[in-house]
């Protein structure tokens, strides 16, 4: 295969192309971002270059007008590249990569979080089952057998007599672009070529023809989308490694803390777009990073994964969520469709494919499907719990007979937004704190550098250090005149940290205001958590397992998680910590189809309960609004 | 529903739409036609218009830069109409409905034809079979189950329970466009709703949503894209009934009048796409034309089914048909995927689907496929021959066991093109002619208006006629210093019609040129015609029905198509004249579903031959190029 060099104007970056590799492809490799709309189809128009140097050449298309093409433009989708070239990218044809003001959200979540971004921990080594290896985009390396007068089968026909005869797929499609190129790739590539499929319904879907053997260039992305925090991974899609996970606070927060405040914000003028455009923007941030990192070109990122809350899901795919918070909460759509990544205005190749992880209901969305997945509670035949600890609580009672869903509105507290010096679970957060007698704390920070503030699972330790050393009564309000003691503006306050030996040179602290939001957060989850063993007639004890997911720590003490009355006074060792459920579940998705299905059938079959009719549930929480409990009976092994 | 009204500047234009109705959909109502490559999907930013008065609501895209909201710019197709409107159309908007330059276009065309388009004769009686009625796009009008507490089925999955429970269809999709209207549509009209759907592949796909019951609006127009002639057909989808035909001369022939030199074309700069435009612009005007006439809406059309010669599919399609004429002779794609019409550039609904009927090989297209199909000829258990008279004459031998298929270069004389006064079938195209020994002329015209010119038929019983006569002896040589013979700057003529009789006021006349022209077309479809049953070891005596297709009249009379060779000499009553067969089949498609699943299968199970690898083919064309023939114990029954 030849290959030409391309200078883009004006920043002078040079890259090798092959022959025939369209324009806009060499420009991805580049880095450099060109609008691409309709995915590379030469539809949209918007990618138009200026060819300064060299040969191309170029599909129909109504895009161009003829004045245009006087002056040498070109779609950068449809150019193929026939030699060494010179191009010019208008400053009208490259995308705009942060669709807010940069300096508003900037000052807005300084506001909201004490830092923006950092690295996710480690991936949790829970792993109890695993699904077959067959990712959502596939490539296959074909050395076709070249037509002669006997085997004279068209060229699309020859190719799909191969792709079945490896697949065993029944329906494959290809769209025009690819069956446009297809008559030049297949005889400049002397018929060896590789074909990316991408799964869409039950056809099998060409994104790609490549010339040569590229097999081993095929990655993927999974998302977790949170209220609060969005969490990403680069996959490769052939071993199944992750070559690395960023997860950084969701902008679309500046709209609005929870679900309902969006929805409502989805309304106003130009609402819906913003918040797509927040959620969209906050995704290629983490996509551009980890691939940068990885020195991963972007056209071999061929598809992604993304669960979420059903309204998260919605407002990624640009579709107004309005109704899922009027009666009967009925969302547009909880089976989303398949769609080309670039529709969602997520820039990875312009042919690769995103899916979204199906909901349940309204308040139930794909990232309980996919913890439930990653969990493999669906497979048991005893009974199971799935408590995922985020802005909304979400848990899970079953086993393989029966699925029974509800949802709490927890706050995002846990996820270290709306207290004080809450932060996520990254580097710099206290994560294990212990406090003695005479309310001196000790404590260790995530990756052992100077501490920035204090994660989820750090304020679990805290709160229940704070019970056990008397500088908190069990209500939650802060001892008087005692040492680290103080009021501020913010009113009582306790000194975890101070600002001498903080990062940020200010003192770390927790407010009474930050002990009773933290207290809601651990009550309105403990009271869903009960109220939906009773509802189905059960009693703590009859669990066998009770998995706890969420991003709010590396690791999770259930003792000090009971002793607040987060989680319920059972025996330890049924308790087990699996780290962010949803992004492992939608890995599972992103590189099995065994995994898509049994997803899907998860969703299908789990039913939603609605706390909010159950007499008890009121009840209930106000009684959990205390450390452990209002009633002791149910924490018989908690002593302070 | 709520209706206002949209004037459309400059123009002034004004119409009725519906609360939600987008603009794209009110303009073209309107007969304004807007740019919308993506078929409304909101991703290719064409279709911008500007704001000057009333309510809209607009959905996310990042084709509008903030500069141009600032000034009222919005998508037509993403933006929905909440009150009277006015709204301006900017040049750029709006489609260029003439690609080529249409006086180069006009001028080159008087060249090739003595007129350019008219109507078609009636369809024609002929209709052996039927097929189940389920047109390609079906409208389904649905008064859904308002959601409550109990039934809290999503919007999409509601929609799809229904309509999987009518139509029994397990893979129904939707795109993005109609998944983000689908909330506010279902509520605003409560949940009475008519969706249109398509066939793609497998699958139902979702075309559009209405409000109320609009099943009545469903049309689709069938073509026949021919070399030199193309052929259109509106037909209401619910009744079947056709509401009008036209044809007119394909404007690819400015390029050149057979596939070859339009394969070589297709590879000079711009080539594939004028060619591409060439044949979109004739389609386009054929359906603006007869949607005027019947007051239609283009809104209301939803699909089309169209059939032609390989290359002619390839060049609709914008796919470079180069290697159907480069051993060993495989086109890009016999199987074309279902697109929507404006990915091909046709201008019915932005939704819309486009279907190709397969081709069999790179010289037996979908219009082969087509006749086979709507002659019923793969039907029978005795054997049966469809001779397809056009610029490529196609046979087929067989029967419900086998079909064989060949391609005959005839040229386009029978169509009225590359002879001195060739016309189409349509008004003023004489069509029956007798001439007595004194050579004096009588005949009809179609219409039974003044002459114009001579159409294939007529030419069929001209040449019949001149041969009876003595005007004409055996090797097409004119008789010398007869009455009406005279010599021009053509040489040789025979005066037909003169000039004070003719609609034209010029001699109609026949050239020794045009003779040889029309010899060399008679001789090679009946050379291919017997080398065909001579390969299958079969004679002419077996064949139990021979149908004979093609534009070239409203009638045929057979005799006469003997009697000068271009028919074999076999039992009269055998001979169907059965009109366009073509784009009769691709009616029967456009109609019925079985109809499109016996057409893929016909394509597939027909095999081709190759006439120029048989060694007598050249020798049986030179012994036909006669009148009757060489060999005259050929023709017993024919006498002069």
């Amino acid at each position: 295969m030849q290959k030409f060099k391309v200078i883009f104007l004006p920043e002078q970056k040079t890259v090798e192309a092959q022959k025939d590799q369209t324009i806009l492809s060499a420009a991805i490799s580049a880095g450099i971002y060109i609008n691409s709309a309709c995915g590379g189809d030469g539809v949209c128009g918007r990618c138009k270059v200026i060819l300064k140097k060299g040969t191309v050449i170029t599909q129909p298309n109504g895009a161009v007008s003829l004045e245009e093409r006087k002056n040498n433009v070109y779609l950068a989708c449809l150019t193929a590249i026939r030699s060494d070239l010179e191009v010019e990218v208008p400053l009208a044809s490259r995308m705009d990569l942060d669709n807010l003001n940069p300096q508003e959200v900037e000052q807005r979540l300084k506001g909201l979080y004490s830092e923006t971004a950092d690295v996710l921990p480690a991936e949790t080594d829970f792993k109890e089952h695993a699904f077959k290896h067959s990712p959502f985009a596939n490539k296959i390396y074909l050395d076709l057998p070249v037509p002669t007068l006997e085997d004279s089968l068209s060229d699309l026909e020859r190719l799909y007599r191969e792709l079945k005869k490896i697949t065993g797929a029944t329906v494959i499609q290809a769209g025009l672009f690819n069956i446009r190129q297809l008559g030049e790739i297949l005889r400049d590539a002397d018929w060896k070529v590789t074909v990316t499929l991408g799964k869409r319904d039950q056809a099998l879907e060409i994104l790609q023809i490549e010339p040569a053997n590229t097999i081993d260039k095929n990655f993927g992305f999974c998302f977790d989308i949170g209220t609060t925090t969005i969490s990403g991974q680069l996959v490769d899609l052939n071993s199944g490694k992750v070559l690395g996970t960023k997860a950084t606070y969701n902008t679309q927060a500046v709209f609005g803390s929870d679900v309902i405040t969006r929805i409502i914000y989805a309304k106003e003028a130009s609402g819906l777009e913003k918040l797509h455009n927040a959620v969209t923007d906050t995704m290629n941030g983490i996509i551009r990073e980890l691939s940068a990192e990885n020195k991963l070109d972007l056209n071999n990122v061929n598809c992604l994964v993304c669960s979420g809350n059903t309204t998260m899901l919605h407002l990624l795919l640009g579709i107004d969520p309005a109704h899922i918070r009027k009666q009967p909460y009925v969302p547009t759509a909880n089976f989303l469709p398949v769609v080309r990544a670039t529709e969602a205005g997520i820039n990875i190749n312009p042919r690769g494919l995103l899916y979204c992880v199906p909901s349940v209901a309204s308040y139930v969305g794909g990232d309980t499907t996919a913890g439930v997945l990653s969990s493999g509670i669906y497979k048991h035949s005893q009974l199971h719990i799935l408590i995922d600890i985020g802005t909304n609580g979400e848990i899970v009672l079953g086993s393989k007979d029966f699925l029974v869903a509800c949802a709490a509105s927890a706050g995002p507290a846990f996820e270290g937004s709306g207290v004080s010096c809450g932060m996520r679970a990254s580097s710099g957060a206290i994560q294990k704190v212990s406090i003695n007698k005479k309310l001196e704390v000790s404590y260790s920070t995530i990756g052992n550098t100077k501490p920035r503030g204090i994660c989820g699972s750090g304020y679990i330790e805290l709160l229940s250090a704070m019970l056990s050393s008397g500088a908190m009564d069990k209500s939650g309000k802060l001892a008087m005149n005692a040492p680290r003691q103080r009021e501020s503006s913010n009113g009582k306050e306790f000194v975890v940290v101070s600002k001498e030996e903080s990062a940020t040179a200010e003192d770390i602290v927790i407010t009474e205001a930050d002990i009773e939001n933290l207290k809601r957060s651990k009550g309105a989850i403990f009271a869903a958590t009960s109220i939906l063993v009773r509802h189905l007639g059960l009693e703590f004890a009859q669990i066998s397992k009770i998995f706890i997911a969420g991003g709010f720590g590396t690791f999770l003490d259930m003792e000090k998680a009971i002793s607040i009355g987060l989680l319920p006074d059972i025996e330890r060792s049924k308790f087990v910590f699996i780290g962010n459920s949803s992004l492992a579940g939608s890995k599972d998705i992103l590189l099995s189809e065994q995994a898509m299905h049994a997803a899907e059938k998860i969703a299908r079959s789990m039913t939603y309960f609605e706390l909010s009719v159950d007499p008890g549930y009121m009840d209930e929480y106000g009684q959990a609004l205390f450390f452990p409990h209002t009633d002791l009976s149910k924490f018989p092994t908690v002593k302070f």
